[in-house]
């Protein structure tokens, strides 16, 4: 049974990053977390995916920014790149939930982190390339509407020096960088894999310390090919070789998790869904901001950026977990 | 007039770095420091060099661990490959100095950086590679003989993960990272080129506040060839065309630096020292840990490699600056 009301939180935008969040929650739960797990989905995710998610996960909610947020929508309008970040500031939102840490759905746990609740708002670890930044692959924060209305506002009327989450989070939590160490997650809770070969010494160091792998850049473990027989995992266009190196363990690693937990109910979500025409059908709690408040976020647009607004009204229920997770579909 | 007892230090290692000091230095006069600048250089730098080196800094010393110090012989012995490093951890010696700044010679100032000494023992920007590393190319430290030799009993007993100075000292404050982020200088105080590209948003972002520029990476400045006529500087390998981009400009202004204030005095150094056969003539200061000192440093090195023990004597002389860095020479 999850402990208290806090919660491990990913975002499902692609069914690709489905198959990373899958892994992601196997390996939380595979290391004992006593925490809730919560994936946030986009409307395209197809039924057999959220049959596979609602299973592992102790809520699936969705997240249409185009269509449900009035706030959002505006957003949008002026500033259509940010649509994939508004989607996951939606983690704010989950006010069912007293504190939650947001991870990646191309990070894995590789030990039990559930210390991270142990933290503050906000806090992340550095990334890599630009250090003054911290790395919004993983961070711990708490839901609040306030907080989720100003980010929205942010969005807007600053924007994102990258054109995502990272610049816009790490332009709303600028005092990040100066302010409190104790928000400087160590490096190992978000261990890049650019670094595993430009920090090699400090890899070689530190690396058997790290807590959660960060699969950042193009080429995804799901781009690999794994051989089950031989249990490896082979790179895009690197012939017929296994993967060696220090990569090549880790995406081993992840793919291990797919074929023993995941693919399973990925499978078992495409035969429990062929029959099924109706979404609606599967064990999915829909959620979005409430279209009333959109006059509320509107004024805050253009009163200040930080201001904080008390929206009500949370659509994404809790269900019960542990019926949906692991018994068998009826 | 230099202010108080504080001053920037680098090191010169070979006479391409020694270029690189040269305008180092120059970079931090211009921008009007009121620190002083002393100048580590190694046996092997050439007279018109210790000539240069001794018209911009206030300070010439030279470091020779392999001959005159029994403790850093001892190192030596045990890890031969830390030679370097334990030059640069020779600038804590430099106990004429109640605080210092150390900055690497493939560094440059890009304003006025004097309120690094507003900062305690030990800080350091975090390395973008690893970024719960601090780069070790620009750092504020404590000259002090008691730390000198606990770093030295550290090299031995300890020694580098990653074979050099750096490695060596983030075991020995192995708690930057997570005591005090006061201790955390900003990134843009050693501004690492190699985040010009990886991080181009935040570059793009932060970039113009920019106070210290880092020249990382096998290829510096001085390996460009610079067309005075035109102002621009052309980087190896590039065929004839000038350098784009946002490293072209940094590496114009170290050439502008370097045309405009270094070479008239290298060359000023071949001429004066052409007829010159003895290097003592020129106004260098021999510094070195006193072979007495020797076997207390072997104790330490047995007891513990923290130990703190106070070493007698610095035999580096302070000179007059003023008369030596700008007055004609006799």
């Amino acid at each position: 049974m999850p402990t208290a009301n806090e919660a491990f939180v990913t975002l499902v935008a692609t069914e690709a990053y489905g198959r990373g969040a899958l892994v992601l929650a196997e390996s939380l739960r595979q290391h004992g977390t006593t925490r809730s797990l919560v994936a946030l989905v986009t409307p395209q995710i197809s039924p057999p995916f959220r049959y596979a998610l609602g299973r592992v996960f102790d809520e699936v909610c969705e997240v249409d920014v185009t269509e449900s947020c009035g706030a959002a929508r505006l957003v949008l309008l002026q500033r259509p790149e940010l649509g994939l970040s508004l989607a996951k500031l939606h983690c704010w939102s989950l006010t069912q939930y007293s504190k939650a840490v947001f991870m990646d759905a191309d990070t894995m746990a590789l030990s039990n982190i559930d210390e991270l609740f142990e933290r503050e708002e906000f806090s992340a670890a550095p990334d890599p390339a630009w250090p003054d930044c911290f790395n919004s692959g993983l961070f711990v924060f708490r839901p609040s509407h306030a907080t989720h209305a100003a980010l929205l506002t942010a969005a807007t009327c600053l924007g994102s020096f990258d054109g995502g989450d990272q610049g816009l989070l790490n332009t709303f939590f600028s005092d990040w960088a100066t302010k409190d160490i104790t928000h400087h997650l160590p490096f190992i809770f978000n261990l890049a894999i650019t670094s595993l070969y430009t920090c090699l010494p400090a890899f070689t160091q530190f690396g058997s310390k790290a807590r959660v792998i960060h699969f950042l850049g193009a080429i995804k473990p799901w781009h690999w090919t794994y051989h089950s027989q031989h249990g490896t995992a082979i790179p895009p266009d690197s012939g017929a070789g296994p993967a060696t190196g220090i990569l090549g363990p880790l995406v081993t690693k992840w793919w291990l998790l797919y074929e023993n937990s995941v693919a399973p109910l990925l499978e078992e979500g495409r035969q429990v869904t062929k029959s099924t025409t109706e979404p609606t059908e599967l064990p999915l709690a829909s959620t979005g901001c409430p279209d009333q408040v959109s006059g509320d976020l509107k004024q805050a647009l253009v009163v200040n950026a930080m201001d904080s607004l008390n929206l009500t009204g949370d659509a994404c229920q809790r269900e019960s977990d542990e019926h949906r997770r692991r018994s068998p579909p009826p």
